[in-house]
């Protein structure tokens, strides 16, 4: 299956649609030249990452969002992909709703080689914070503007395979990945934008690249999964973005990855056995012992040590709602 | 706090404890030496790893337990702990009870700078097959010699900061990390004896030392943890065996590394600190969303992926038996 990755340069706080929607269609023309069956275009691929302005005009914020997926705006890009047989995941600003009962949500959907909708994600993972902190060196109001994701972990087969989407921050967690490889994926998209400083750590600056790809492949070798992460990156409204677009394989490797701060299609041919060799490697149904993960599921963050007699009270009754293979 | 990981060479089938013991206590005086408040030994830290073997004669098994600890052959080293102020964890097979009750553990404690046992761990991922299969190219039979660990994964204080254990196998899983962080260590000590290649997974050869290291630095990052790995390495008894015992920071960064198969101290001075500064970052008690993990814990292997209905019912009764901080 070739693969690639359609990194986005920096898109203006004004950019139009039609203007953003053209710079996809190109990637996805030359993708499909490149005997591509998928792409990953990034995290929020139609507008500027907004979420790093507090924006009080109401009418402004709206403008980045969603309301219809496809909307006439976007429609191109779905008539190339069904024209080309090249599907495609695209993050955007997703709008549900209006006034009272309106949700917002950071999402990415699957597209199919028809052109059709396949799946949606919504990022559960949203990180930053909640309201402008005049203290902080980089404000990231993600919390500020979007609801958490609230369709889990969802897997689409497609493509003659299994596919999980993941969202920026979601990278970082360990257990996203768990979770769609428990379900039987086999490739996982992501896109991401990710500032390339933080000031607020700055002993992880000069680390930024490698914690953007440690996660990633350290969840592709234990959870035998190929990823495909695509980046908004560059110079965006006085901002810096990371780049680093990739693909990993199986065995952790970075087979592929990009070496702009600009549009830039980073293509692979993925030989999707090796997800199962991988799988084979690790045996789960065998050698997983989830009656000692409990407090993984149980915790949301750092607690008392369990005492020998709660442990061992654990392992005499596991959880073990769905027991499973 | 300064640590070292206190790699061993390899270890004859018919080494005396008395002579393992002589080099063990040797490592310490030399690590004390070095201001070294705490050494890491190896897993199986004072017999060859006999798992490579079906042995059929139950004495020689039994030879390479230990049916109490510490005992007389072992004793020097819980002296020299004592009177030098540096303790250790010694991995070691461990016997309990005899006859149709005996069980038997590949375990790892953790020794304060009284010379003072204060803390167990008995490992819980066995890897390996449980018979001798003849069509395997490396027969690794721990879970034929082993049962499977039954004390969790506990933390123990100590030395000032917040300690778990884990051994060899354990360190390829995501979650044994995760639930030591759940509760609060800061500190995680490590043995392994790893073959240097996988016969039955040759293109994994080439990556054996990133597949060592990658799910350590991934753990080390994502949970704010400092990681000591100790290996058993060489040349033993005709297998040969990885080194590359090391020490791990929060950053992910590798800030100490063996150069040699033999015996050799790997000592770095970790601020612990730094620990507190990547769980900030990751502030798990407001980003974590166990909400949508459950399947860690719910399933021990791969199994059908979950219904939008499923989702939705999971999101809006979460599991959380315990739902902590």
């Amino acid at each position: 299956l070739t693969l690639a990755a359609a990194q986005l340069g920096p898109i203006a706080r004004d950019a139009s649609r039609e203007s953003v929607v053209r710079r996809l269609v190109s990637l996805l023309e030359r993708a499909a030249g490149h005997g591509c069956r998928l792409v990953v275009f990034p995290e929020m691929a139609l507008t500027t990452f907004f979420p790093r302005w507090l924006i009080e005009d109401e009418d402004e914020v709206a403008g980045f969002f969603e309301s219809a997926m496809p909307n006439a705006q976007v429609a191109p890009l779905f008539e190339t992909a069904a024209r080309l047989g090249t599907g495609f995941t695209l993050g955007y600003c997703e709008q549900v709703g209006a006034g009272d009962t309106m949700r917002r949500y950071n999402t990415a959907i699957l597209v199919d080689a028809g052109g059709n909708i396949a799946g949606k994600y919504r990022k559960v993972h949203v990180p930053g914070n909640p309201e402008f902190d005049p203290a902080l060196g980089l404000q990231h109001l993600e919390p500020w503007y979007f609801d958490d994701g609230d369709l889990g972990f969802p897997v689409f087969d497609c493509l003659d395979t299994r596919i999980g989407m993941l969202i920026c921050n979601d990278r970082r967690w360990p257990e996203p990945w768990r979770v769609l490889a428990l379900q039987g994926a086999e490739l996982v998209l992501l896109g991401y934008n990710s500032p390339a400083q933080l000031p607020d750590y700055p002993r992880q600056n000069a680390l930024r690249t490698d914690h953007h790809q440690l996660p990633m492949r350290a969840a592709a070798y234990q959870n035998g999964l190929w990823i495909v992460a695509s980046a908004k990156a560059g110079h965006e409204e006085g901002c810096d973005m990371m780049g680093g677009s990739c693909i990993i394989s199986p065995s952790s490797e970075v087979v592929a990855v990009s070496s702009t701060l600009d549009d830039e299609l980073v293509v692979y041919t993925a030989d999707l056995g090796l997800a199962g060799e991988y799988r084979d490697f690790f045996d789960m149904s065998r050698c997983r012992r989830p009656e000692t993960y409990g407090l993984i599921c149980d915790r949301r963050g750092e607690g008392d040590p369990l005492t020998a007699e709660e442990w061992a009270r654990r392992l005499r009754h596991p959880a073990g709602r769905d027991p499973g293979t």
